[in-house]
């Protein structure tokens, strides 16, 4: 396999977990969106939103996007280790969760939006720099507070195994610190979960400033 | 089962859309966000990111959230008439396509958005209309086009039967109407499958001027 992407994004995080949490080898593309390549006639005819990741699969002529898709199409052709629980309610919590953060959140901060927001409406870059704060704030604190109200998480977001949800979950501080953007303090449980997720080999390789690429960490 | 939705959102008209589908009845409880009811203390306890739609499930203390969550909870737990295909691959680019409107497009014309670019930037209508013409016009483009590059689009958008791409593609034009931006005529296949999806009582029955508390139909 082939996964398209680019070293501090989001999405493109959560794929290179899922993949190294599942064992599969992908050798990673650098599209080089702050080039604008992603927006370039080559990788449009692989998928017209522009968008990173993309995976490509051998035998099938258009790669896999979305990263909740491919997350799903991972979990359903590799089972083991499971990324979901096995009950129809532990999945549409894990599920739901896991959108809060990949749907809810992210798509609000990223180039396309920072692009209109800068081109079109004037933002500097102090405000742009609140908006990404206002939403990745939101959906921490959100997070943060469906595990307190409904008492399910534990070592993990559900329970005590990996799944889905804890992938997107940490995919959001992961580009946070390339932003200088602070996990919120009244989000302790969330920071708690992070720290465990980055013990673990798929999560600590997966880092942003460890990919091809990458500039050096800053202090 | 109890919707928790409000007549003119988008993610509540796809959970809406699937219970029929699927021959499931749910009594729609009306959760008015223009009145703000959404971030009362009471629908935050049921939901801390104070969004709609909500799904409650006899015997389950907190409501099922998150429409594509919902979505893939009714398909695993009711699977006849199924809204994915059998096929990884296939289930793969149905969710694709569902997540490139759910995801990447949707969020980022929801309420809590209008309210910060409203109040914290001062967008008049004129400029809140650009934003959302902006953001339903590159989602729409882009499945367009991604339908005319895989050409695995039939009378629906993966061959001749509903599926939850379909769902999510209907849920747009559906809050678009509300919001009197048109859908592109260069996204002829989109205006197609929609008015197909129209055909079906499912789809007809979920439109948002059908619903207790709209409104009277713009003519």
């Amino acid at each position: 396999m082939e996964l398209f992407g680019y070293w501090r994004t989001s999405a493109t995080y959560r794929v290179r977990v899922a993949l190294a949490l599942k064992g599969l080898e992908a050798a990673e593309r650098n599209v080089d969106i702050d080039k604008g390549e992603n927006l370039g006639p080559d990788f449009l005819r692989l998928n017209p939103m522009g968008a990173i990741p993309a995976l490509g699969v051998a035998g099938v002529a258009q790669p896999l996007t979305q990263s909740l898709a491919i997350l799903e199409y991972l979990e359903e052709t590799t089972p083991e280790p499971p990324l979901l629980p096995r009950d129809p309610l532990g999945r549409a919590r894990v599920r739901s969760l896991a959108l809060m953060l990949a749907a809810d959140t992210h798509p609000l901060v990223v180039p396309r939006v920072r692009k209109y927001l800068t081109e079109k409406e004037g933002f500097d870059p102090a405000r742009w720099k609140a908006w990404q704060v206002q939403w990745f704030t939101t959906g921490l604190l959100a997070f943060e507070q469906r595990l307190a109200a409904d008492g399910e998480a534990g070592r993990f977001s559900h329970g005590d195994q990996v799944t889905l949800a804890d992938i997107c979950l940490a995919s959001i501080p992961a580009v946070m610190q390339v932003f200088g953007v602070p996990v919120p303090d009244e989000a302790p449980t969330v920071k708690r979960i992070v720290a465990a997720c980055n013990e673990l080999p798929a999560f600590a390789n997966a880092d942003p400033y460890r990919q091809a690429g990458a500039p050096a960490k800053p202090a």
